[in-house]
């Protein structure tokens, strides 16, 4: 009878949203709880999901669905840390190896930086995947573990444990093969549940947008940005977001043990602008939002003398993981070259996503492998002088027969003009709570 | 490989919908057919139909759709039959018992009546539930039989074979319990896909609009009788559409045994005025789009005059079924009067359809059983006087626990005023082909 009841009233749920109601909170809690029991069919979910695609939802209805998904698992506590926290959450992009220099430079000064991540999956990477290039380091950790390590070395970047928001795990696969994705109030209600789970103090979001980035508009990060922020502020996490810029690549590479190489270079004072900035942006809105006034200048510092390289070796060897070990490198390479003289006018960061991805640096299923070595390695970016014949990227596998879908996937993605093109900054806009 | 193409496909073709496009024919006909081999999954099927439900589907895309519907299986064929054929399908309705006098009444003509029924779910019953009332008689025949019974009788109701169109009886399952029945498309593709894979020469839709009905509004029914009629020209079947009222219910009973007394008054040449009427005019379609010029007189001649009852006794004793034996009666009854004199002025088919239900007569479940005895009869129908205390219907069930939960649906179903109300036609409209 109980069954029959609740098989009754998830159809009512279902209706309700596909006719633009506004749910109610005993909906939302029940529907939420009882598809992670089981009770709520896959098939009822992803029917739901599609409405609420096509219809919306409100701020409140948002903010519940997050709240229920918080409730379907375990809660994390920071609070006996004696340093502050401050995470920070991409929604992904290409080449986007941020999260490796910036958590040990955040690290520096104070603020303690649970970075739970995730595996790549599609033609953006995941960081677990770019760190598990380094020979011995280990993404699972127990809670334990990771607050010792915090408490310690004052960073970690490792798997979010399955007792975070069951209920968004669940959801997010369902999501992924029915063509419900891209709904704004359950991305922002996924990602927000684990950082809300999570315990943070303070969170940075850095919301993509371009070819590259999920949202493909300046307008749906905007709408995102501001959905998750609202979220965060009214669950108590100082939460302010950043939108950047990914209709290119962030700096040279793409593929996991090339991005790694890149992350060493700005770790050592180097590397290319985009990344810095990017890096040194957020770096400073965490350390901020974790109470502590450092400064651009300040964090530059400790990126130029090593204050920063020092937290991330021993952040790695914590994890098991070999500092000084040699990098994996792909089999085969391949070059492509520019084929006119002028400025490098545009590199399409979809274009080499996907191309990395066919490389074998992504995987197209969960349980698919990736290639430590893959990936695409530009030599030159928006803005460089190039001659004909000059090698302008190289793509690297283990499996040559992939250089041939890559290169397709590359086709047009690099436009070379005869004028320089106008320098384009990576942070477009900056956006922080309002009233609710 | 193939699998996981296939699967990258269908979030294609779900994301094509969702965001307003039109199908292509490979889409659909892929999409059907991979639903009911089971590589397309519920969770998707359920979320492209939210998408169609809500984003609605050309003409053009209906007609293929139904067509890979109708390719998932047999199709029927009785060209072999020495009459023409004409069927009549209606869209469910409360005390809605026509096809009982109306098949046999058609046959008298020399039309031969193919009625592949469905047993019911919900507040509407099924005409396979009320003729298993009727002690011995069987709902399963295999073709042959089928066949032969319509060649020698001229009529038979039968359960439709799991062989025509599988992938809408699988679909359909999905769309009951995932919010997605309501939608236009898939509710005329369900109905015609069946009626075409069935060969009928001819066929007449009775499509029902009101409280009692599953399209609310005059505007819906007038489009889902539309698209259907589309449909079945389109597929070469003569078909039309009558719109018909079923705010208050059709006739004096809701419920399986009590209908079938009610239709052997109709065939005996009695019978409430609206049941006949609405027979008569049916039946007048079917016969004209077979072909045949008989007219209503003659119609209503051959109920009364014992032609019609000839061919139900043979078409009840073909198929097991004693017409003489006596029909079961519900073991309690309770009978609600009046409270205040006047006039019936409106009887709310809903209240009395899901008063039946839940006295027994429904199930909320396919695996439910019903009671053949359990339902619904009215004393007074709109228009008719009342004084108060006067008995208005009188509940019938085996469990008289019911009782009170039938009441509480008929709270307010019934309203009596001090003036007779206007009289209502039972046929609101004709619908007939367009150009395509």
């Amino acid at each position: 009878m109980t069954e029959q009841i609740e098989q009754h009233d998830v159809v009512d749920v279902i209706r309700a949203k596909r006719d633009r109601g506004e749910l109610t909170d005993a909906q939302i809690d029940w529907v939420v709880d009882a598809y992670t029991r089981g009770v709520v069919a896959d098939e009822q979910m992803s029917a739901l999901a599609m409405a609420i695609l096509m219809a919306g939802m409100t701020r409140a209805e948002i903010a519940r669905w997050t709240a229920a998904m918080i409730a379907s698992g375990e809660r994390m506590d920071f609070s006996s840390l004696s340093r502050p926290t401050s995470d920070k959450h991409s929604t992904g992009g290409v080449g986007d190896k941020i999260t490796l220099p910036l958590a040990p430079l955040v690290a520096v000064f104070g603020v303690a930086v649970p970075q739970l991540s995730g595996r790549g999956l599609g033609h953006t990477g995941g960081t677990l995947d770019k760190l598990e290039s380094i020979p011995g380091w280990r993404a699972d950790l127990g809670n334990e573990q990771m607050l010792a390590q915090l408490d310690e070395v004052g960073a970690v970047i490792c798997a979010a444990g399955a007792s975070l928001a069951p209920a968004d795990k669940k959801l997010y696969a369902l999501r992924d093969v029915t063509g419900t994705v891209e709904a704004i109030p359950l991305i922002a209600s996924s990602i927000m549940s684990k950082k809300i789970a999570e315990g943070t103090g303070a969170l940075v979001l850095d919301v993509k947008v371009g070819s590259g980035a999920f949202m493909k508009t300046r307008e749906d990060a905007t709408e995102l940005a501001r959905t998750m922020v609202d979220l965060g502020t009214d669950a108590g996490v100082r939460t302010v977001a950043l939108l950047t810029d990914m209709s290119v690549p962030l700096g040279l590479t793409a593929g996991n043990a090339l991005e790694v190489r890149e992350s060493l270079e700005v770790l050592s004072g180097g590397g290319p602008r985009d990344v810095v900035d990017l890096t040194v942006a957020l770096a400073d809105e965490m350390t901020r939002a974790a109470g502590k006034d450092v400064g651009r200048d300040e964090l530059r510092a400790a990126l130029a003398d090593g204050r920063a390289m020092d937290v991330w070796r021993r952040m790695i060897a914590a994890q098991g993981g070999d500092p000084d070990a040699a990098l994996p490198t792909a089999v085969e390479t391949e070059t492509l070259t520019a084929g006119a003289d002028g400025h490098v006018e545009h590199v399409d960061a979809l274009a080499v996503g996907l191309a990395a991805w066919r490389l074998g640096a992504g995987r197209a299923r969960k349980e698919d492998p990736v290639q430590a070595g893959a990936g695409v390695e530009l030599h030159a970016r928006p803005g460089d002088p190039v001659r004909r014949g000059d090698p302008l990227m190289t793509l690297h596998t283990d499996t040559p027969e992939r250089f041939a879908r890559a290169r397709e996937a590359l086709e047009g993605g690099v436009r070379i003009s005869a004028a320089a093109p106008p320098t384009r900054p990576v942070v477009l806009d900056r956006i922080t709570a309002q009233e609710a």
